[in-house]
C-alpha cells in the first residue's frame, strides 16, 4: 500500500500514461502504460486501487485471470495482494497440456484465446484483468472461455478504458472496472 | 516474504513445476510454470528467493527488465519488492514510440527483440528476468539490446534453467541465477 489518497494515486497513474498517434496503424491513438511499470509508486498505486475495489465488491474471488501479454504485468501483483492464485489466458499454441480455446474476430482476421483445462474448477469465482479495454474482443473471448469452464465470472478490471469503443457493452452482463478513461 | 527456509521454498517451487512431453514439438519436454502462479505461496517463494539474491549480490540495481511474455509474470513483482522500476522487452512491433531492436535466430527463422529508446538511460544498472533459460537466444538478444543502450547489465535471473542446452554460456560474461535446474 502506498501513501496518498485515491485522487492522488489516480493523478499519478494518469501522469504515467503516454499517447502515441498512429500506432500500431494510422488513425489509432495508442495509450502506452509502460511508464506506469517504470515508476514503482505509480505501479503500487494501480495495484492499491484494484485491491480496494476487489475487497469492497468481490471479497470472495478465488482466482485472478490475466490476458496475454500485458495482463501478465498487473495480474500476479493483484493476486499476491489478495493472497490468491493467478491463471493465464494465452494466444493459441502457447500453453502445454489439455487446453480449451475460443476463436474471436480481430480487425483483420481471427485469433484464438486458450486456457489450460484444469486451470479453473467449475463454480470458482474469477476476476479477469488486462491493461486496456478497447473494443473488448479479447476480453469477451476470455469470458467465453471461462464460461465454457463453468467458472463464475465476478467481473473484469483494466487500467485504461477507451470509452468511445464501447468495449464494456460487449462484456455485458459482466462489469468492467477501470482506473483511467478516455 | 513467506515463512519457511530457503530449502522449503525451493521444494514448494519444484513441486509446482509440471513437465509435458512433446510440447510445443515432438522431442521437447516442456517445463510448465503455470502452477507456480496458481499457488500464491509458491509465487511468493519465487519472489522471496529472487529478492534475497538481488539484495545480496546486486544491491545497486536500478531497473528490472523483463522478457515478453512470461518474464512479465515475475518481473513487476520483483521490481515492486525492490522498490524500483520495470521495463519491457517485447517482440517487434508491440511497443509504441521510438524503439531499438536486435534480430536473433530461432530454431526455424528469425525474430526481433525490441525496447523503447528511452526505457533505459546510459549507465543504469539493469537485471534481466525471464521464466526459463533454454538455449539463451532471446535472453542474449535482450542483453545485446541493453548494451546498445549502454546499460550496465548486472545479471539475469530465471525460475528454471535447462542445463543441457548450455544457455548460460551464450549469455557470458553475464551471470544467470536460476532457482530450479534440470
Amino acid at each position: 500500500m502506498a501513501d496518498g489518497t485515491r485522487e492522488e494515486k489516480l493523478k499519478r497513474i494518469n501522469e504515467s500514461i503516454r499517447a502515441f498517434p498512429d500506432f500500431p496503424t494510422k488513425g489509432i491513438l495508442f495509450r502506452d502504460i509502460c511508464p506506469i511499470l517504470k515508476d514503482p509508486k505509480s505501479l503500487t498505486a494501480v495495484i492499491d486501487l484494484f485491491e480496494d475495489y476487489v475487497r469492497q465488491k468481490h471479497q470472495d474471488v478465488d482466482l485472478i485471470v490475466g490476458l496475454d501479454a500485458r495482463g501478465f504485468l498487473f495480474g500476479p501483483l493483484l493476486a499476491q495482494r489478495l493472497g490468491i492464485g493467478f491463471v493465464l489466458v494465452r494466444k493459441k499454441g502457447k500453453l502445454p497440456g489439455p487446453t480449451v480455446s475460443v476463436a474471436y474476430d480481430l480487425e483483420y482476421g481471427k485469433a484464438e484465446a486458450e486456457i489450460q483445462e484444469d486451470a479453473v474448477a467449475p463454480g470458482q469465482k474469477v476476476l479477469l484483468i488486462d491493461d486496456l479495454l478497447a473494443t473488448g474482443g479479447t476480453l469477451n473471448a476470455a469470458c467465453a472461455l471461462l464460461k465454457k469452464q463453468q467458472a463464475d465470472i465476478v467481473g473484469c478490471v483494466v487500467v485504461v478504458e477507451l470509452k468511445d469503443l464501447n468495449g464494456a457493452d460487449k462484456i455485458k452482463p459482466h462489469t468492467v472496472f477501470s482506473l483511467v478513461q478516455y
